[in-house]
């Protein structure tokens, strides 16, 4: 039955072997002593938390980065040789039980935080790791100023910590230009003068291809990972990770000129062509291409023709020669000749979004290498 | 580990209950001899197909709509007295063959699919059911008016098909007034002349409430089922089904002025509050509220505060008062104050995209009711 449904509709490309290419690609980037913890989060920025883990510990990667403790939850293969950090930290001491009992280490990013990591280290007389962050300048995760005074004139607070890293996150890493860069490396090393001997953590993706004065002894990448450029100025030094190939459940010919679709969009032609093809907002593909995403088939670039549906995407194939037209199956909306990057461009938003809006819902989903 | 886990994250609630009761109110705007297919297509517009279907069934619904024939099998409950529609149809005679075996009603838009499906009919001797789609004006699926002419002049064609109602979509039913509403509509009439006996099924939601005369045999509502607003001009008849509690990681106040977030788009003061809330773009609370969607809590609307994240959204908290502050662990993104209306707007799309993008991924879901 499974082979009979696959080449009806929509299918997703994961190339495992590209992203380890890319973790090799980010290895010789960084320094020698510097550490890469990859970042999982959002089911591997919906790319399948568990194919993704496999893929990189298969290659030595042995430190890994989700947001929530649900996410950690989900790593059900047993390596007892991996490190998983949680961003989010742990809101409540039964949830930092369960992060001990797992062996899972939090980033500590308040007062309210530390306390409870503390009090259950205490309780159960360990010393517990954590990562300790610190805001620089993005104003969302972290101890402020005022704070990290705090926790440095009270070391008590933290007695039963051991701090593995010092963590910071960089908020306009992909504009190496922007003032906010050099000022949060500049505060960064201010504070870190306060916690000498403990390692740091500051780059993202973006981060790491600034240099080695980014990177300090461990490195977070994300998006360069999965294959979105993170650098702004340079052709994408990344694979690309990911094909969608969409799936034609109808070709129109226009019999009279007409609009097509939801309120009445797109004008199209007597002897127009129009393909549909099954791939809608539902399916990740949004709603704001809407008149403005391309795909490829055959040597031919074709605009989306129109207001795109929930289930549905119509694409005005009139530029196809009539055997072309006749004969293609399936059209790519993302993969070779349409990147990531451009997706998103057309979609007016960023890469991450279009990876993490769940592509591969109702596609088939097909992973390989590793 | 659960419970530990439920109270320090966001959370979605479903209530089952109140499908049920817009389903009773569409049933009311309905004429007595109508049936009612209810559209479950994309998981039930991402609220859990088997929730929905089990719910609806409960209340005497007996004829569902999906998408694609994987959607179909996935009904996973053995009931033995309903009809699952395939909108999209059946491409290629493996799949028919399947359809066949699970008895599903497939809607034939193209000649193609009519060939495959009366071929599989006559191979075992079987006169199968089906839904005929007519175009009359969405330029997507169903037959053109040359390819209506053709099976009318061909009977054979059909031969071993029983169609049990000529189908068409409306492209604008959300504007009683666009021309193309009252075209399609006299279009259909005039090809149902050709159909003489056969019964018909035209309405979404929104035609529904267009009144009787669009209404024919059966309708197919899917947004209204789900409390979005059918209607264009009036206060929405339907009942809000899901409410979105983003759960608070951490709480900020500021110690001078900055900007926060990803490239610096939002600017706060000294004292001012920010809310750090674990729903970002992954989550499905869409990156084009950033800087435009509302929150809700104790009274109080407050602003999303800068680009929104992979993983949460900054909220401005600066009008809480402190004690509200210092208390609060939940905000409304989604509920008895923020209607799913509202969000569509703030995010420039419409209320089916919030709906279907993903919402509830990391969350935990209560279902309530049914």
């Amino acid at each position: 039955m499974e082979q009979a449904l696959n080449k009806d509709y929509t299918f997703l490309n994961i190339h495992l072997d590209k992203i380890q290419e890319n973790y090799k690609i980010i290895k010789k980037q960084t320094h020698s002593n510097c550490e890469i913890a990859a970042v999982i989060k959002a089911n591997a920025y919906g790319f399948g938390q568990e194919y993704v883990v496999n893929a990189l510990y298969k290659i030595g990667c042995r430190k890994f980065c989700v947001a929530v403790i649900e996410e950690a939850l989900q790593i059900t293969t047993q390596y007892d040789d991996i490190t998983v950090y949680i961003m989010h930290g742990v809101h409540s001491r039964e949830t930092a039980l369960i992060a001990v009992a797992k062996g899972f280490v939090p980033v500590l990013n308040t007062l309210e935080q530390i306390y409870i990591w503390n009090e259950v280290a205490r309780m159960q007389n360990l010393q517990l790791p954590a990562l300790l962050q610190i805001d620089t300048g993005m104003g969302r995760f972290g101890l402020s100023e005022k704070q990290i005074d705090k926790v440095v004139n009270e070391p008590q607070i933290m007695s039963h910590i051991k701090v593995e890293y010092i963590m910071s996150h960089m908020s306009c890493a992909e504009q190496p230009h922007h003032p906010l860069t050099q000022n949060q490396l500049a505060l960064l090393k201010k504070y870190l003068s306060l916690f000498p001997q403990t390692k740091v953590t500051f780059a993202n993706s973006a981060g790491i291809f600034l240099g080695e004065k980014f990177q300090f002894d461990m490195v977070r990448p994300g998006c360069a990972l999965y294959g979105i450029n993170p650098t702004s100025n340079y052709e994408n030094p990344m694979h690309s990770v990911v094909e969608l190939y969409g799936h034609i459940a109808q070709k129109n010919v226009i019999e009279r000129e007409q609009f097509i679709g939801y309120r009445a969009q797109y004008r199209v032609q007597k002897d127009d062509k129009v393909i549909v093809v099954e791939c809608g907002y539902a399916d990740g593909y949004m709603r704001s291409l809407s008149n403005k995403g391309i795909c490829y088939a055959n040597g031919y670039f074709m605009p989306v023709a129109g207001i795109i549906s929930m289930d549905v995407v119509m694409i005005d194939a009139s530029i196809l020669p009539e055997e072309v037209f006749q004969s293609i199956t399936h059209v790519e909306l993302l993969g070779e000749h349409i990147t990531i990057d451009d997706v998103a461009k057309h979609a007016n938003t960023i890469s991450y979004e279009i990876l993490t809006t769940r592509f591969g819902n109702r596609c088939k989903r097909y992973y390989i290498g590793s």
